[in-house]
C-alpha cells in the first residue's frame, strides 16, 4: 500500500503519517510506500521501514501533481490548505492554495486515468466553513451551501469538483467536513477560530490566554485524534452507498465557551479557569456569529465515523497526546 | 449605459440583444453602447444608433476577458456555455467553457476593480441543473446543491465564484437558474432536453417529431421571452435584500408531457398532436429521471421575477415570437 499526504508537515497531516505507520496497515494492506508533500520538509516518522519520498513542493506549482501522482499512490490524502484568515487577506493566494492546488491535483489523476484507469481513492480535507449563517442547530446533513468566506467558498467548490470527478470515475474521492479541531497543539495560527483552543491550551500549561468573545458562543469540535480518525476511517470504508454526494459532515461536539470552560475547571481545576483573560473582540465575534453551531452528521455516524463523547474527553486527548499524559 | 453581452449570438443573447435596444434603456438608464462577444459573429440589432462592437472570441481565451472589462461596461450579461450533452462528452471544453471562461471574467473585472472601484453588475446564467436527485416537489430556494452531471457542477462552482466575488466587493453579481427554455426556437441543439421544444415546435410547423420519454414525465419550463425578461429583470433590480446568497432560481411552469401535450391540442389542434411519435429512449429517460420537476422560487417571484402562467401561454409566446403571430 502506497500513502501520499499533500500537506503531510501540518499539524494532522505529521499526525495522520505517525499513526499509519504505527498501525502499520490501512484497509487492511501493510503500509509499504510514503509521499509525504508539504512546502516546508515534512518530517519521516522514525520508525517507518518502507520508502519514503519525503519533499519539498507546493502542489499548485507546474508539474508537482504530475510527480505525486506519476508514483501511483493507492491512497492520497489532500489536506494542504492555507486557513479562513489567511485566505480573507490574500485572495489569490487562497484560491491558489485551496482550489487551484486540488483541481491541479485531480486533473493529473484524470491523465493517469485515461492511460490505464488508474483511480485512488482521495480524501480532501474539507471544512465546516462551507455553510454560512442563518443556520439551524443542529445542521443536517443535506443543508445548503453558503459559505461567507473565501475559505469556505474554496472547500465547496473543492467538494464539487471531487462528487464530479469521482462520478465520472476519474478518482474515488471523498470529502470530509472537519470541525473545529480542538485543542490544536503548539502555537496560534492565524485562523480566528484560534481562542477556541488557546483558551485550553494556555491554561493546561500555566499560561494566560484571550477570550474574545462570550462565554455562550456554541461552536463545533474534535480533537486532533479525532480528526487523524476520520481520515484513517474514510481511507479504509465502502464509499457505494454515498452516491453521487462525495462530502460528509465529520460527528463532533457542539459545546459552548462556557461549557468549555467547565470542562477545563473539571479537568484541571479553578486555577487553570483563572487563567482566561476576557478580552471582547468586535471582529472576531462578528466572523464567529456566523459560524455553525452543531450538526446532526447523520451519514457519518452511520458510516462509522466517531468523535470525543464530552469535552472533557477533548481536553484529556490533549493531555495524553500532547502533555505526556499528565498536567 | 454601457452593456456587454458575452454569449451574444446564441438564441437567448440574440433575443436579449435586440429587446435590449428595443427598449432603448434598461434601469432607467438610456443604452449607448453595446459590446456582443461570441465563439460566432453576434449579429448587431439593426435599428440601434449607439456604438457597437462585435467580434469573434473565446472568453476562456487569454486576454478576451481584460479586453472587455477594459471597455468598462456597466451590465453585463454572461451567457455563454456549452450544454450539458457536449460537456458530458467534452470533459475539457466543459470546464474551460462553462468555468474557467467565468473565472477568467470575474478575475478581469477584481483587477480593474483594485485601480478604481470598477464594479459592474454582472448577470450569470446559471442552471437547474445545479440540482440533482432525489429532489421534492416543489424544491424550495435553499435545496442543497448536488449535481449529477459536469455540467451542472461547472455551474454550481460558477455561482459560489459569483458570491465570493461579490461578498468581497469586486462585481456585484447574480446567477438566474433558468427553467428549461421552452419553446426552443431552431433546429434541435446537443441538449438531452430538446425533446421538450421539439414534440411542440416541429408538429406547430407541420413536420414530425420524437417523444423518447413517458406522458408522465414532469419538468420546469419558461419561454425564451420569460428568459430574456429575468435577464433585463436582474440588470434593473437593488440585490441588496440577497445578502450574501447571489443565486436564484427563476419562476417557470411546472408540466408533465401530457400536459404539454394537451395545451398543444387546445391550440393547435388534434392534427399537431398527431405528429408525435413515441419513441423512447432507455438513456433520455435515465437522465431525465435525475431532473427537477419543479420550484419554488419564492425569492424570485418576490423579487418580481415574471413567468408565463400556463404551457397554452407558453405555446402562443412561440406563435407570436417566431412564427409570425398565427399558424
Amino acid at each position: 500500500m502506497h500513502i501520499a499526504i499533500i500537506g503531510a508537515a501540518g499539524m494532522i497531516g505529521r499526525k495522520l503519517a505517525a499513526r499509519l505507520v504505527a498501525e502499520r496497515d490501512v484497509a487492511g494492506q501493510a503500509l509499504s510506500r510514503l509521499t509525504l508533500l508539504d512546502v516546508v520538509h515534512p518530517e519521516v516518522p522514525e520508525t517507518f521501514a518502507g520508502t519514503v519520498d519525503a519533499s519539498i513542493a507546493d502542489l499548485s506549482s507546474p508539474g508537482v501533481a504530475a510527480r505525486i501522482v506519476a508514483g501511483r499512490p493507492d491512497i492520497i490524502f489532500h489536506l494542504a490548505a492555507i486557513v479562513s484568515g489567511e485566505a480573507e487577506l490574500d485572495f489569490e493566494k487562497g484560491y491558489r492554495i485551496n482550489l487551484d492546488a486540488a483541481r491541479a491535483l485531480f486533473e493529473a489523476i484524470r491523465l493517469e486515468n485515461a492511460k490505464d484507469g488508474y483511480r485512488p481513492r482521495v480524501i480532501f480535507t474539507s471544512s465546516i466553513a462551507v455553510f454560512g449563517a442563518p443556520l439551524p442547530l443542529p445542521i443536517p446533513d443535506d443543508f445548503h451551501l453558503t459559505p461567507l468566506t473565501s475559505y469556505g467558498t474554496q472547500k465547496a467548490i473543492t467538494e464539487l469538483l471531487l462528487a464530479d470527478y469521482s462520478r465520472r470515475g476519474f478518482i474515488d474521492g471523498i470529502a470530509i467536513r472537519l470541525p473545529t479541531i480542538c485543542i490544536r497543539p503548539g502555537k496560534p495560527n492565524r485562523a480566528a477560530s484560534g481562542f477556541f483552543s488557546s483558551i485550553l491550551r494556555e491554561p493546561l500549561a500555566g499560561m494566560e490566554a484571550v477570550l474574545p468573545v462570550p462565554d455562550t458562543v456554541r461552536h463545533w469540535h474534535a480533537s486532533p485524534r479525532a480528526a487523524v480518525g476520520f481520515l484513517i476511517h474514510a481511507a479504509s470504508i465502502d464509499l457505494g452507498s454515498l452516491g453521487a454526494g462525495r462530502s460528509l459532515t465529520m460527528p463532533g461536539i457542539s459545546a459552548t465557551v462556557g461549557e468549555q470552560i467547565e470542562a477545563l475547571r473539571r479537568v484541571a481545576g479553578e486555577k487553570a479557569v483563572s487563567l482566561i483573560r476576557r478580552e471582547p473582540d468586535e471582529l472576531i465575534m462578528r466572523i464567529v456569529a456566523g459560524w455553525p453551531q452543531g450538526f446532526e452528521a447523520k451519514m457519518a455516524l452511520a458510516l462509522g465515523f466517531t468523535a470525543e463523547a464530552s469535552f472533557d474527553d477533548i481536553i484529556r486527548v490533549h493531555i495524553e497526546d500532547e502533555m505526556g499524559g499528565s498536567l
